[in-house]
């Protein structure tokens, strides 16, 4: 059917449904009319770099106006933000698995609200390169934790639920397909290494602690290159998870 | 000597620091005159929570001016916000332990290098009570995982290191002092639980995904209330390890 599978026997119940973090509801906005026509969302960490990109997608489909008035459609929080460009959707989630996680729930939910059908959801954000060229773009076959196998560890209650975190290929194969027509644009599919920490988990040197050697961190990168990492950030094993469970097709 | 420790032994041979998510560094800013005399740092998640605590501070420190212009000294970066009011920080940290993680570790070398002495820190946040009066203010004495254990499980490269979460306890018991001054404040000290999910780790039945009954929910609630949990949050488990191995003195 192309719509996007909550998996969740408990909100058919429910009177109302309240995306608290989104500032969005069921009971509040009609969101099949705001939303439903939804065919893409781009998710990045940074809010403004977000509506910069909303900006960004307005010009390139050649939309009314100019596009750099467009209204932060969560306005009234500030804990994410979230712009449109015709059927683009571009959302802030802020750093980590916990800050993406939240934002992912909500979205998921309104999508099913507003009766998307066929929707793609593309996370942007910058990364560390692994053994590759700066400046290259990364898309991701899977995602991987720090042991760099293709699993997230959820969390419910107090049991440990693990997770597939693979991406669409089909997916991935159009983007590199795509990627070939820009110029200059170095583009590799590969494995997503995701970690808890920027310092300690990324063998940063320059953190508050660091208790391994220079060597150490550069044997740890190895071997997670020889493992097909060739990039490292912090959000894309909850994104492949959740995406894969939801019926969302999703890269990152 | 009240210092702020910073457990790095790379740093000393760096040649600048740059605090890439504060947009701060030792080269473009004179960190000992910009900071020195700072004695109290307040975090909590949202930016405009922590701008309002700031101009709030402002307001009961009888400083100059209505403190309603205070500029954000992260203003170059939208990754965190930080406002000043006298000797009080006020720092957003975003949702989840991976996001707090990355400002601790920027804050903590901003006040080594800025060279500041005896520095408290207080973490103070939204949090879900249990079993306790809404609106009641939880001091947190120790900061126990989602299996209710007081610890922090840091993934330094590929290993697991296991951290200690407990707080200043004298802290606690002075800030539970101070609270009975104010009338109406309902206050107390217990343990906070931290959880990597706001949905499926917390027991919610509202998620874009939920596996559990509402009497699974309940029983693990009363099983964190039994093991002495009075809220839970997100972020609480690493500010508590960070803190302790850095020498903060820190409450939540």
């Amino acid at each position: 059917s192309g719509l996007v599978h909550v998996k969740n026997p408990h909100l058919d119940s429910m009177e109302e449904d309240v995306l608290y973090h989104l500032d969005l509801g069921t009971k509040t906005h009609n969101l099949p009319a705001m939303f439903g026509d939804v065919k893409f969302v781009c998710v990045g960490g940074s809010p403004n770099r977000m509506r910069a990109f909303a900006q960004f997608m307005h010009k390139e489909l050649g939309l009314a106006g100019d596009g750099e008035d467009l209204a932060d459609i969560c306005a009234g929080t500030d804990r994410y933000a979230m712009y449109r460009a015709g059927p683009v959707l571009s959302i802030s989630h802020g750093m980590g698995i916990p800050s993406i996680s939240i934002m992912l729930h909500e979205l998921i939910k309104l999508l099913h609200h507003a009766k998307c059908r066929d929707v793609t959801i593309i996370r942007i954000g910058t990364s560390g390169g692994l053994g590759i060229e700066s400046g290259s773009i990364v898309i991701t076959d899977m995602a991987v934790d720090s042991s760099f196998k293709p699993r997230f560890e959820q969390v419910v209650l107090d049991d440990v639920v693990v997770r597939s975190t693979e991406l669409d290929r089909d997916l991935a194969e159009e983007l590199l397909t795509c990627s070939k027509e820009i110029p200059d644009l170095p583009t590799l599919i590969g494995h997503t290494m995701c970690t808890y920490d920027f310092y300690e988990g990324q063998g940063r040197l320059d953190g508050a602690l660091c208790s391994f050697s220079s060597e150490k961190k550069l044997d740890y990168l190895k071997r997670a290159y020889d493992a097909g990492v060739r990039n490292i950030e912090m959000e894309s094993t909850a994104f492949a998870a959740l995406c894969r469970l939801c019926g969302l097709r999703g890269e990152s």
